[in-house]
């Protein structure tokens, strides 16, 4: 009988392990640099015996937002420690389009040294915390945040992968491909009009030319944030949420993480 | 004990579903259509109680081989039968490249019509087969088959997806996309040789103009054959196996069969 038991425990942990239905907690997490102060947010397993995996989570244009934390939950459930890090800085967070563009570019298109050293920093505050086994980590991002993944990919960081979801893949310094030392991949929408043909064009270059392990996977119909429910379902927008996609990406990212942790 | 017995029967069901453990058996199938012979090989799990899905298989240039059987009998454990079809007829196998080149090209730049033919054959082959549930059917094809299943596609075949491991992705009839009625992958090696840019931009805009449910899915570093073990690993060769190309493949076409069977 305690044999019996034992396989139907092994059997269910199994199933459990493969199909994810770890319960979940979050807090809240604040960290510092110099006289900056950010407020990120870490998803992690309940149940957990031991460290686990993590996964540094980069926001879209909109800073730590419900949609960051929604997608983050859908990792930790996994079984991961998920750090949804700050970009912006505590109770830096635009209040529509318009304010996250200007302060999204001003990263992106503006000091992508100051952005590397934030996302650095995520990292670094990830690696610190008690549920996670620093060993292995991986790096995603949605949006501005999948741009920020492969910046921190370019900035040499040593993580197991990084994973951009619907990201810009434009880079201002192509030649800091040679520094990238992690595996990537981009998931991406095949009509997405924020990412130029010669911008995807130079990204493949850039992951050729250095040997980079890579990998792009172009879902076709969809657009600009099609993981993000908010985002409505009007492809013309340019931005749109695209079921298949984000399931299809998910099941992706749920590959690459059993591969790479 | 009797539920206990169910729990244990119903969660080792669970991971085996899941992971893939069935044993499987292999049958030759020999098949006509006018005066002309066809011998395809159709894998199966043991073990299944009652019909279970399919899976038509389309051979690469060097027709049904042990290469051929080898992927069939991977998918099949999943708990797929898997009818590995004959486009070239009951003895006509090329020994050597030239020959497989020769053959290769008489459907695929030659005549298409017969090539579609002997597809659809082949689909009709499998849904007679008494172990498959023939209202649950994908293709799936490589290099030459790769192409091939695009074409039953083109066709209008009603499937419920194909799948291109390394294939040709052009089109002598681009406006054949209209009748495209399933959902399509590529999965494609980003420094495969043989498929030409303009070939892999024309293939892109044939499925978003008809709206096909189409993904592209490309494996950095990788070139042709790359689940092929007979392949080398020369790169420069313009044909080599990849081994991380070869174990991500098959997780999307896990991923894909999941969703679509």
């Amino acid at each position: 009988m305690k044999r019996i038991s034992q396989w139907i425990v092994s059997a269910v942990v199994l199933a459990n392990s493969t199909l994810g239905w770890a319960a979940v907690k979050t807090k809240t997490v604040e960290y510092k640099k110099g006289k900056d102060t950010f407020e990120g947010v870490l998803v992690y397993p309940d149940n957990a015996k031991g460290k686990v995996p993590g996964v540094l989570m980069i926001h879209n244009w909109m800073g730590v937002s419900e949609e960051t934390q929604k997608q983050a939950k859908r990792m930790a459930e996994l079984g991961y420690a998920v750090f949804a890090a700050d970009i912006y800085g505590k109770g830096v967070r635009p209040k529509n389009a318009e304010e996250a563009g200007k302060l999204a570019g001003s990263y992106r298109s503006g000091d992508r040294k100051l952005f590397r050293e934030r996302l650095q920093l995520g990292l670094e505050t990830l690696r610190g915390q008690k549920e996670v086994d620093a060993s292995k980590v991986l790096a995603v991002g949605y949006c501005f945040g999948g741009t920020g993944v492969i910046e921190l990919a370019r900035a040499g960081a040593d993580v197991k992968g990084v994973v951009s979801f619907h990201g810009g893949l434009d880079s201002p310094a192509p030649a800091d491909g040679k520094n990238i030392k992690t595996r990537v991949l981009a998931l991406h929408g095949a009509d997405d009009p924020y990412v130029k043909a010669e911008d995807l064009a130079a990204f493949e270059k850039e992951m050729r030319d250095n040997k980079v392990d890579w990998q792009l996977y172009k879902f076709g119909n969809a657009v600009h944030s099609f993981t993000e429910l908010a985002a409505g379902n009007d492809n013309s927008k340019g931005a749109a949420y695209n079921a298949a996609a984000d399931a299809r990406s998910f099941e992706t990212f749920k590959d690459f993480a059993k591969e790479s942790l």
